[in-house]
């Protein structure tokens, strides 16, 4: 059982920085998230892709973005919980939650702080008979580790930035890269269809288009894809040890949709007159997620709403202390590691 | 008389982030501040310190995060008036305001966003007689363009950080400077304090401590200042063309009290659970300048307090245009300059 004060369902930005809010607190945190990585939609969907209203950034990758979060929360030692989807939640009597995920990995702690997003992202699959049959038996439709693909036959299909970039990284890692689109036509980066086209012709990536996987087959594992080219409908088999359709991840809010709270327009309800908690006392919802009058889904937004959201965390875990809000300017940043970052003091000094 | 979509009130941070998110619906704004430079406490108070909790900076000095913020507006190419404290506000039938400052600049908008913080910064001034006569004219409490001194004699009264800086700032601009404090002890940054002793020693600083001005003198013009040794209480008269006491600023709300606005612990209370509008319909309140139950006064939460407020600023100004929200990332930053940023777009390109 994995025991924190505020377990964060969502790795988003939103609830990477509840993180350093938490941590002022001297409150620690945990992150639950259905993705193998940090950073929500900003690393899943759009990592190379500048934002411009991040305040104080005239410009920044959202992969950058994340990746300053991850350096700003460091000293606060958070805990992840990664490629796990959060799927129940229990009520114990002291109040405190208990959160299990799909790989039945538990959670404990006094307040939940839900940063959800859209939702968990789940991976678009093919529709495929025995398809079941072979996921993480050969299948998989994320790629947490590339290393478990070196010296591997692998085969991806798709046809966006995802599968261009896999193909373009395994070319290094597998022994053999197939990548197989209904389209002749990539849509993605510039320079990532350069780059594939330059692999291709150094015989580095097998392409094979306009084509789809039409069947998987293999005794306990899979051992061969059919690949069926769409012009001539001719199917070939291709022997592979890995088969990695990357059609994409669209989130779905799942089974937080069942925890007893109250929903609207797909997104949880919250008091935005205090501090975003959900019709459940001790659960919260920020960023994303959540939905109140006038609500934004900015992530400027999501970093304002996690801070309330841990001053009243603070209150309901130690409801006997007083807490006065320091500037960091002037307090200086504490970390769970022994690292103290802080302004350089005013001297008082004579001049003679 | 200044026209503008959004009349902000405060240069501070939150009132330049205003900018940036009245810009992207495509509004414009011009600020009001007392101060002769924008940025509000950070720049004033403390421009050369680190905050550690601006969301995405890991660390940034208060004065590199309002260069960044003036930076991220250009494109919104907004007004200022500097220097000016807006003093009084009228309604007019249509319900647009006119904004007064104290030097009688004015200023006509359909909406009015108070940023003024912890209020105008006011100097804290020496007390001596006749100091108002040479007000203006020989005494001065805020450097404004420093070229004015040039070539002049002037005397700097003050042991922290801007007596410090101002006496060395001037030692290479000015004919002569005379830094008066009334301990032989300053407060301040070490190198700033050891930059002062050199140029003591060198002779381009003189330095006068303990001791105080205790009296002006000078027919139309200031011309002379007495300086009294407190160790030995003996009197000298000096020759200069300028006295500036830096005493410190410290803010006022000021005129604003008074504008009819619902006060609570010097704030002006707003609306937290929509858009933070004041009592008075048209008048938004935003940043360290307002209050609702659970205000933190953070940076962080006037940026989102800017951003929601412009959403329903845009709704007053245009009721009968519907804006739909889109991503900078997606839509991009057309400014008003004829500027556009935007995200390289994906292309779709066969491989072949
Ligand atoms: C193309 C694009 C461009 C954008 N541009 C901008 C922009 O310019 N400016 C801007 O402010 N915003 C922009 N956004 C929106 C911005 O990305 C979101 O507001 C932000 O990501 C929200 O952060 P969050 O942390 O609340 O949620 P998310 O980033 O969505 O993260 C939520 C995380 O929670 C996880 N999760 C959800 N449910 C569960 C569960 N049950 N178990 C485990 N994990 C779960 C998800 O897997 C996800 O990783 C853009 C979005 C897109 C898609
Ligand atoms: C030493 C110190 C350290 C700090 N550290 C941190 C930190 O680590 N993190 C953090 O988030 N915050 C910190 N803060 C607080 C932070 O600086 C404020 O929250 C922030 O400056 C508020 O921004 P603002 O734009 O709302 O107001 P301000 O920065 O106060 O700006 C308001 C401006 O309005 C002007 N104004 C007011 N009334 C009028 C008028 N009638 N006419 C004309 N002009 C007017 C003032 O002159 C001022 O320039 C710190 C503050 C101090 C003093």
């Amino acid at each position: 059982m994995i025991k924190t004060d505020i377990l964060i369902i969502g790795a988003g930005p939103t609830g990477l920085f509840a993180v350093f809010e938490a941590g002022l607190l001297q409150l620690k945190c945990h992150l639950i998230d259905a993705l193998p990585q940090a950073g929500g939609q900003c690393s899943e969907i759009y990592p190379k892709k500048p934002i411009y209203d991040i305040p104080g950034f005239p410009e920044v990758l959202a992969g950058d973005l994340v990746d300053n979060l991850m350096e700003q929360i460091k000293p606060f030692q958070p805990g992840f919980t990664l490629g796990e989807r959060a799927e129940t939640i229990e009520k114990l009597d002291d109040g405190s939650f208990i959160v299990t995920t799909n790989k039945g990995t538990k959670h404990h702690a006094p307040v939940v702080a839900i940063a959800g997003g859209l939702g968990s992202f789940e991976p678009r699959k093919p529709l495929l008979e025995n398809l079941e049959k072979y996921e993480d038996n050969g299948v998989a439709y994320i790629i947490k580790e590339p290393e478990v693909y070196r010296d591997k036959k692998v085969l991806i299909a798709g046809g966006g930035d995802s599968a261009l970039d896999w193909s373009i990284f395994l070319a290094d890692v597998a022994k053999e890269v197939t990548l197989v689109h209904r389209r002749n036509e990539f849509r993605g980066a510039l320079d990532s269809v350069e780059k594939v086209q330059q692999l291709k012709n150094e015989g580095k990536i097998n392409l094979i288009t306009p084509a789809e996987v039409v069947a998987l087959k293999g005794e306990n594992r899979l051992e061969k894809v059919t690949v069926k080219d769409t012009s001539t409908s001719e199917e070939t088999d291709v022997e592979v040890d890995d088969f990695i359709p990357l059609f994409g991840l669209s989130p779905k809010l799942g089974p937080i949709s069942n925890w007893g709270l109250e929903i609207e327009k797909n997104a949880i309800k919250v008091d935005n007159t205090y501090d975003y908690q959900t019709n459940i006392p001790g659960i919260y919802a920020i960023g994303d997620v959540n939905t109140y009058p006038g609500k934004l889904k900015l992530i400027l937004c999501g970093f304002h709403e996690a801070t309330l959201m841990c001053q009243s965390a603070y209150q309901k875990i130690h409801p006997d202390k007083k807490y006065v809000m320091k500037y960091t300017t002037v307090g200086g940043v504490t970390g769970f590691d022994g690292s103290k970052k802080e302004a350089p003091k005013a001297v008082v000094k004579a001049i003679d």
